[in-house]
């Protein structure tokens, strides 16, 4: 190990950086703004890729493939969808290299593409246009598809997981007969990202709808999972979106109803990404490493031996093959460490860096009174733990650290989700970091006057929102309910 | 369902779209080449990857994820990987679209790329830029790592599975300290792959090693597994490739060895593809639609309720709902079809063409005499059977079903395999379809000119070949072993 890591309190952007490098989750490479996904980090993702497809299939969804390239024309069909969306693409004009002359290569002229195409941003576009052909009558509805993919959004500033031109996430599309079953499926998948927020990646998280502003280019409604990260900032963790009849007409889709009339389908698509990696390492993490919560981790615990000499090592490695096939039984993942090459001391600092839930430490002593040290990472706390029915002992205290996790951050959420009633009070509760619940007058451009000022957004307007009478923080105008404001990600 | 299949006797291409259109399993797009994989397709390919998944795992490789997008210049730097490779491929040069003014949009002449990016046709040279960095020491290696990703080749005439213009793979990349360690990779891989064919997709396939004329652009040898289709061509139905130093020179990784000197790392890669796919399809199933084999069937069992009114229904439901249950504790998937709106033949019929493996019937009589029919996909044979440890008898003729496929497509190989010593009998033999032994001379010319004149390709060496000496068929040159030639996809 390198140098160590900033602490958050000095530069909590540049620990994060180091962070995602040093625990080796991931890097950039050699294209600008793409990312590598080292085997760690994604060993991570695979297992919130496993969680989150059971969670789909369970709500009745199939997994589908649709092309990566769409027409650059699909991109016009849908008028706000262009407007908000789809600029900065990455675009694809040729389709052959040719030798230079010179010992390269070189984009042939004479094969210049007819038509662009636009490597999917997202894919509602592509999506719908297939549709057309899927769809005939209500029996083919409710049609609940799922893609997972990689998307190129030609982002100018990046940042590891948070913001990056090519990122892997998964997108759902459905379609279906009415308003109101679109709007369900809509509400039912922010539900699922928001259990899965809480109970996988133990993040508490508001779930809300956008303002208009905020809204996905060609949605009627954007809800969203807001989560709040260790610097007081927010981070939009997944959204769910009502599309209305929006790409159906655009791309002509429509279903004959039980009563043989033609009608346009309704449609719902929503998302998370590889973001939610950036959302577990802030939402967690300490000056020391990352901090994994059990169900994501995919070491769940190692063992380190504490020995002098290949005697000891023996006999200690006798007592660890049992404490492994008893944590394997549990369907525990372990790790046992008995390299030669490096000390203990450096192999803890290694597994607090990478996040390992539980560290069992075992030396001769250990040996003597059939103990073991255990110690957890999300406090840090010591304890000796007898051998007897270890595997349950580790098991319970695998859920307490997920439970800790979680509480730490809602407690966290708690201590730092602030009422302001004046613009003042407003900006100087932003400047703490946090959600701010403020009164708003409603209006787009009173919300881009406080975005241009303070940088806060509006995060969400709470689903179930206390309606209270009061005054617009920047207006003075009347409002019904407060708002979330935050800086954000 | 529409009109029949075409059968596979009158036109075996024709046979195959339809079937991969009719079944569900995908269809082509509105962009030129790529498909859509339908969710049955999709769910086929799931499981497809889920189990060769677990083989990579098994065998200590680790996924990762590199960069959709290659620079232009990579490519150049491996001398006979861009002669032999990367020249049909999608190039971005732009990255920002913008409004034309007239409602549309059009490509921003002023966000050209300084670098075109090509769209990944294979990742050796990111991958290989990358590993620069990972690999120091002799303890850095072996580094075994895998990718599923997604990949674009701009191929002019494209089939759904075979040849695509885009496709999902895996690719794997792996680093040595040693020649004789990464050989080992190399072969290691291929009987992953070959057991993967013969106990998975059930289909029996030669392992050999291409000839140079037909090795991956950048390799030292390129190891296949070759498959037989019902139309007598052969399919690749996975490459290994030995890359020697080839990346690792043009990348310059190096690493220290135990001795403390500089030496440059060996390298491998090896892949299959949706073409598995196709594979699949071609080599199982019939004119009434796929035979899947048991491990790849998203449904294993349907059961098809035969009764009329409600009443009948409810008792024959009582009795699958027991059935189902029983199933689904031996981890067998099961499908139960009440629906009303079709009658039981459409059923069978829908059934057959979607290659479940086995289908179960159940009535009025059936319930009186505590029966069911139970109907094999592959042979299509009906027995009666006793409820009595149904799921038990169910489980065992799953087994049957896998092993009897394999068996067929073992057979058919078998008779269309064929010795050929004169050149006559060589291109007759090869109008029976099949494989065809023959010697040959060992020049890169020959093979070309056979190519030429019967457009069959040399498919391998087998791996243990037979040593025997004998004449080329084509120049009648001293030869020392047969080699396998065929039509091929």
């Amino acid at each position: 190990m390198s140098k160590a890591l900033p602490t958050r309190a000095d530069n909590y952007s540049q620990w994060y950086q180091d962070l995602v490098v040093k625990a080796d989750l991931a890097e950039n490479s050699a294209v600008r703004g793409c990312m590598v996904i080292k085997p760690y980090g994604y060993a991570i993702w695979e297992k919130m890729q496993a969680i989150l497809d059971k969670m789909f299939k369970d709500t009745g969804h199939s997994n589908a493939y649709f092309p990566l390239f769409i027409p650059k024309s699909f991109f016009a069909k849908e008028a706000s969808h262009v407007e908000g969306f789809a600029k900065e693409c990455a675009v694809v004009t040729h389709y052959r290299l040719k030798n230079d002359g010179k010992g390269g290569i070189m984009v042939d002229p004479d094969a210049k593409l007819e038509e662009e195409l636009i490597v999917r941003p997202t894919s509602e576009t592509i999506i719908w246009n297939t549709y057309r052909g899927w769809i005939e009558s209500y029996r083919d509805l409710p049609l609940l598809i799922n893609q997972w993919a990689n998307v190129v959004r030609w982002e100018m500033r990046t940042r590891l997981f948070l913001r990056t031109a090519e990122f892997l996430w998964q997108e759902g599309h459905t379609a279906h007969a009415t308003a109101e079953e679109a709007i369900e499926e809509t509400r039912r998948m922010l539900d699922v990202y928001s259990e899965f927020a809480e109970k996988t990646l133990a993040i508490p998280v508001l779930k809300g709808v956008k303002t208009a502003n905020e809204r996905f280019a060609g949605a009627l409604d954007t809800y969203c999972i807001e989560a709040l990260m260790q610097d007081g900032k927010a981070l939009q963790a997944g959204t769910s979106h009502f599309l209305g009849q929006n790409f159906a007409k655009a791309f002509d889709v429509q279903f004959t109803n039980r009563e043989g009339k033609k009608e346009f389908v309704w449609a719902t698509s929503w998302g998370v990404s590889t973001r939610l990696m950036g959302a577990l390492i802030m939402a967690h993490s300490d000056d020391q490493g990352l901090v994994l919560p059990p169900k994501l981790a995919p070491t769940q615990v190692v063992i380190v031996p504490i020995y002098k000499g290949d005697d000891q090592l023996k006999l200690i490695t006798a007592t660890v093959d049992k404490i492994i096939t008893e944590l394997k039984a549990k369907n525990i993942s372990v790790k046992y460490d008995d390299r030669d090459t490096h000390k203990p001391g450096w192999k803890f600092s290694e597994y607090e860096l990478k996040g390992i839930p539980v560290r069992i430490a075992i030396g001769p002593r250990d040996l003597e009174n059939g103990t073991v040290e255990v110690a957890r990472r999300d406090t840090k706390e010591k304890s000796v733990m007898q051998l007897t029915d270890l595997s349950i002992k580790i098991e319970h205290l695998l859920e307490q650290i997920q439970d800790n996790i979680y509480r730490r951050a809602s407690d966290f959420r708690e201590t730092h989700t602030f009422k302001a009633d004046s613009y003042d009070e407003f900006k100087a509760k932003l400047d703490e970091g946090g959600f701010v619940m403020a009164h708003w007058d409603g209006t787009t451009e009173t919300e881009l006057k406080i975005k241009d000022e303070t940088k806060a957004t509006i995060r969400c307007i709470p689903i179930n929102n206390k309606q209270e009478s009061g005054k617009c923080i920047y207006t003075g105008n009347p409002s019904t309910q407060r708002v979330v404001f935050a800086r954000s990600y």
